[in-house]
């Protein structure tokens, strides 16, 4: 199942793209959209969408992980973070592929194991589980493929559990 | 100029249109895009978007006004509301609409004249600017139709301005 984990700003949107079958990852890509801060909000909404539109087409993903999001003490980054966020969803709807939403707590209970887990041992945890010789760049990018990891144990959790209650 | 206002929401979105030439408005349409509070946001946000594109098609707007959103207490519905008023921005941009923001106060003071104003008195001040028989309903068409008379307001300012300074 290739999967795609987006982690939504709006001047950086966090992607990687990785494939998950018989419980083993292959990295497909990883990177970052990215927003000049001098141009306006809509120019950038828009390039968010166009350019997730792209990834989409390009890999195909069979579903989309991406965080689900809180507010922190700063309201406006909240409100760009949420706009951009709302694109990136529109994007995947428009390509007919399902969102899933999951918290940073869930994604560091399923890649690291514990939910309180360091920022720098999910990075760790990402670059073994995709066999990556260092740490992913940026850090959006590295979160991406943690929550495609995330969505990939989760609905192979699932996955198995509905094969074993039938 | 045709004006088109939108108050951004996820389960509602008030839209107003309305034409400002010389000094004097012409209602075009009010209304509301609604999305069932049962379905996935994702789908949500794709009627929103889809909605707000057919209006602008249809109208033709030269101008869309929308209010620029603080955080109120409720974190849910600023997320909600963030990612709707996102896909609105996108539509805009989509069809080479500008997209001009204002605050609740700013809206106010246009409108009424008077910054705290009470949202009767806004509402009431529409009626009259519109010549309706009635105050518009949903009170989001509302607030989208006194966020159309806000920009013709400013625009208009800023634009006798430009001219007197030449």
């Amino acid at each position: 199942m290739v999967i795609m984990g987006i982690d939504p700003g709006l001047a950086t949107v966090g992607c990687g793209v990785v494939d998950f079958t018989k419980n083993r990852f292959t990295l497909f890509s990883y990177g970052a959209v990215r927003t000049e801060a001098h141009t306006a909000v809509c120019c950038r909404l828009e390039k968010i969408y166009d350019d997730i539109t792209e990834l989409i087409q390009k890999f195909k993903p069979e579903a989309i992980s991406i965080e689900k999001i809180f507010f922190n003490s700063n309201q406006k980054t909240a409100i760009d973070v949420s706009q951009a966020r709302g694109v990136c969803v529109l994007a995947a709807q428009k390509n007919q592929v399902p969102v899933f939403e999951y918290t940073p707590l869930q994604v560091k209970q399923s890649v690291v194991g514990y939910g309180r887990a360091q920022k720098c041992q999910v990075e760790e945890m990402v670059k073994v589980l995709l066999a990556l010789s260092e740490i992913p760049k940026p850090d959006d990018a590295a979160d991406a493929l943690a929550l495609a990891i995330c969505h990939a144990h989760t609905s192979g959790s699932i996955m198995s559990y509905l094969r074993r209650v039938k």
